[in-house]
């Protein structure tokens, strides 16, 4: 498809579609070798990019309908491997990567910055923190991504200074923060920001990170809520991590004992993404998605399960059958038996692990 | 490295050296999209070779020392997708895959079958069985494959009949059976399994699939055991699956009632993977890979254990500090907390799903 | 002691003293075979005094400075055994017993009422509900008890009701509700709740059965937070479930699926009892007891726990040392290690059924 | 009943009969108050005779056919309580308060003996120790006890001991071991001891306290299989530990981390010991009891379930409707809904303690 005749996100947006996200680059390339836990740099789109491309082909392969460049909002002054390649360089090559891939498969392309680490907690004031931005965003632009996303944000204040940098760039403007439904580091409420976010001209808020799906659809609630008591209109985002984490407390999955190399027992099914899904589209959100712990097939579930709705499969459904429907073809009789969505969808499944406990809450601190 | 100058799995093993296998195709491509769940076929060697030589790279970055091409022991007479593409090309693309990342890397090419899916459990003799048997390593000879490997044997009848098989093609024989401790189809015991395999000429005699590490050594260890009085001599390859399994009954895990598709809460972390390293080596097995749910950072996983003894560290360890010690760089101070072994070789990570029980049985079917 | 030297309940509150409640007869004698599960009426205290009498002395010897009459608000039209007998034996059997045993130990007998089963819900007004409440509490009056209790009201305004009839015998009057932290049945908040029962002129407010001790504080909580900002001086009580019940939802542990014939996973160990009794203690309540669930040996802890504050042990402390001490004499050597306060205060204890869940939520719904 | 018209024990079983045991003594005492953990000395029966007497009561109206004298074996030389009152004086008033429970509802009564805590370990012969066991017996055979019951022994050399020196008296003779399905202290397989033991002249041969139904069945299968083959006729007994627990190791529960104070959560339901009655009984057992933690619920569930084999209900079930029918009337519709026998079977009961695993292993020793 020719890029004259791709329509516009929110063109698409405002028509009623839903819109499939990709899921978490870092978490998926630290297991496949390629990212460090800890500082979470993504030099490897210069390093190696082959696994980069690979990764964002099998999520637009299960539906993802906008790719995230695997840049990383980094500092001038890094240390190491990042210094020597250049922020540049690597940021440039994750453009080439995602657009390259999205090409294949007609994605929109997305560029994204994330609150700054230390900038804003440390006092930095609104010129200082925009003026990152716009530095951050100059080569998205240079880029032409189809849509600006910042993400992670944990402050309103800082959000909506973000928003208003994006905005002015007339790209399609997302704001996503990593709060739960307690609400932002200084106890602003879901509602009261999301209202300020729109007001600050947000095309698409919501949440990504932190928490998880049940967390995360909880916030959105109350962010819809107060939307609608406004009178605003705005399209709604939401992507959660793929850990169960219940018990993750005001800060979120970070602060979870067991991560980020325990997280195993946390993951979630397909199935749960199948219900998480359907909550999220019946609640109105529009733009359904994944953060750390999304791998491929959890998008591709996200897809399946509304499949109805978006009027097709995507291309790794060729080797997916909805709710476990090839399992008829299993050489094990009992596994036979599993090729029903009433079998997967009933089932809780076991941890095999009976002498560690289901919560541990943040820090490990228990009951 | 010239092939020449390669010296051969025998010859290393034979002094002393620790080889590392590789991890579970079907399962890991299925999760990116490649793989069927059920059928588990593997004709993405033709239709997606990208996606199959991306994860070889990334098993063979993690310390894997032999990569098995993902072929499949299949009948001629499929249908679908392996019909279109026919048997003999999807495995010659399996080979070159194999063959072409194994060269990147110094790693060694394994050839593989398994046993017949009815034909033996059908009543047909030793002729019909070794004759397809035949069949199916010839385009391994022609590949000049540096092992074959006959595994997920679970009649030590049908295995020494493999084991003759591949022994009279010169190249080392490997053999392995998907059976627990309490022995094979027929009840025949581990270590009666083992000692008749080795008198069929197996170099390298074990245990693969179907039961988790903790199991499988069990196995092992009546193989040994056996093999010791026996005074035969063998070398002991061990390839688990990912996932703890204590409850998979005599069957394996394939009857657990989450498999395959809500395996995530039983999933080895890496620690697991580092305790499983060790313990095998400490039992004398010197071929140590994983089967179904085994990773790439699995892999890595061994690797590093093991890597005072091997004496040197995996590629991908250049993204990955043992024990956790890159979290000194994490942005949250709790995460920091976490940098060091003690931290992650005791913690007992929680599920996040208290709703569900820790074990289920095979065929969910509870105390 | 004779009664011209006993102090008063009210008198030994406002001096500070804490005083212990006794723990649940219902569900304790169900157990021993007196009372039946579904009715659960109290005819025993006429068919078998013995039964009654000596769980009442338990509960004395375990540190109980009130025992309440095993009477139950019963209406005359009961069926079967109770018609028997007659409403009136039964409970001047109940008064008797809990006398009796009083005298033998110097504690307070405590007269109870609960909420009206139906005749509140359906619409009977003031009168008619005041009307039942004063025929029930004549009883008590003629048997001269220490205390008037209103227990197990779901709806503030019929507590209102109850403590006025209570408050106009002259009688010390403490109410107890069986409400949660959401409030009310209408949703009146714990905080407006027990302001309203002060300025109805409760001398005693808290809570009774429904909950575990976490979710019963943190009611108590609010209460206590609302009367300190109303400036209101009441005595706070609680008398918990000893069932864990995390996942009781907003009507209370009677609704938990395991309920209540498979609560034994649930029950609180005498170490969280200690803890409860700690944190009851910290945030101001005095009156500390419990309901369903509590066993001799809970009631115990409480006294053990606060036996510092109270200045003495109770009588069942001779044959039990805090914390384990008395496992120094156990003829196993690792049980022997157990005798200190670290080992039982951190342990936590597996139920030994790995095909269970550790939650299941109200009526068994769960995640 | 007079004593002439009571038919005897064996009489009974002979014929086909099943009788009911008690339940555990020393732990339901102990959260009574009465009985103090460590030394688990039976010096109530002279400080406290009501409250033995009570339990005596509680158990025999739940259908116990036999009521065990609370005594135990006291060496002379014993310090504090126990000195001060003489083993004389509290093995009488055990005597004395077992016989006049049972005759007020036609049980037996049985005295019993232990295993040397540490003649015969430390290497006391045969005429040491089966003295002792003469002076011990002495008392139960004045008092004229209808049976002799040698429990708890570890070894099956001292068993034999014990049942020459019982024999000997003319009585029935009963032995249990505290031992497992590996076999006794010196690993004699349980199979083996059975033998002996029935060749030694005992009428009754089984297994008590250490393990818990499942375990202590398993070990009776051992014993029945040996017995037969033997082509010896003996009857079988079983009274296992009212605590769940597969992972008690080869020790048992004693060494149980949770034991004996956090054993709660491992308590059996009166389900879970309606499936062991029945169990037993299928495999042959006549004489079915319990030991630690079986309260007299749980006997009564025993006679609930064999019931129709023994045609009658017991006393208690006055108070219990088998299978929650009694639900029926409970004032909540969803409790009402759980009177009936599907939904008790099958439920998997919760912990509510989601931060607790599900099993710990003999010391605390895990995965």
């Amino acid at each position: 498809m020719s890029n004259a005749e791709k329509r516009g996100i929110l063109e698409r947006l405002n028509a009623g579609e839903v819109l499939v996200g990709d899921g978490g680059m870092t978490y998926a390339l630290e297991k496949r070798g390629y990212v460090k836990a800890g500082p979470w740099t993504p030099e490897c789109t210069v390093e190696h990019p082959d696994g980069v491309r690979q990764i964002h082909r099998e999520f637009q392969r299960a539906g993802a309908d906008i790719i995230q460049a695997f840049t990383f909002s980094m500092d001038d002054d890094l240390e190491g491997d990042q210094a020597k390649y250049g922020t540049r360089n690597i940021n440039q090559a994750a453009c080439d990567l995602a657009k390259g891939v999205a090409q294949e498969g007609g994605a929109y392309v997305a560029g994204c910055i994330c609150q700054t680490a230390v900038l804003y907690s440390q006092g930095a004031g609104k010129d200082v923190v925009m003026k990152k931005f716009r530095n951050e965003i100059e080569i998205f632009i240079q880029n032409n991504v189809d849509i600006l996303i910042a993400e992670f944000f944990g402050n309103v204040e800082e959000a909506e200074w973000a928003v208003e940098v994006i905005k002015s760039t007339g790209k399609p403007t997302a704001i996503t923060m990593c709060i739960g439904p307690e609400g932002d580091r200084k106890n602003v409420p879901p509602g009261e920001c999301a209202v300020r976010l729109a007001r600050a001209g947000a095309d698409i808020i919501g949440v990504n990170c932190s928490f998880d799906p049940e967390k995360s659809l909880e916030t959105i609630g109350l962010m819809k809520e107060a939307l609608d008591k406004a009178g605003l209109k705005c399209h709604l985002m939401v992507q959660p991590v793929g850990y169960h984490s219940p018990d993750a407390g005001i800060v979120g999955f970070q602060a979870l004992p067991e991560n980020p190399f325990a997280m195993e027992p946390r993951t979630l099914t397909r199935w749960d993404v199948h219900k998480y899904a359907r909550r999220a589209y019946d609640m109105g959100v529009r733009y359904i998605g994944g953060c750390c712990g999304f791998e491929p097939y959890h998008i591709r579930a996200i897809a399946e399960e509304l499949a109805p709705e978006r009027g097709r499969l995507p291309a790794a459904s060729e080797k997916h059958s909805s709710w476990g429907e090839a399992l008829k073809h299993h050489s094990v009789a009992d596994v036979r038996a599993r090729a029903n969505r009433a079998y997967w969808e009933n089932l809780k499944p076991a941890s095999g692990r009976p002498f560690c406990p289901s919560l541990s809450g943040p820090g490990g601190l228990g009951q």
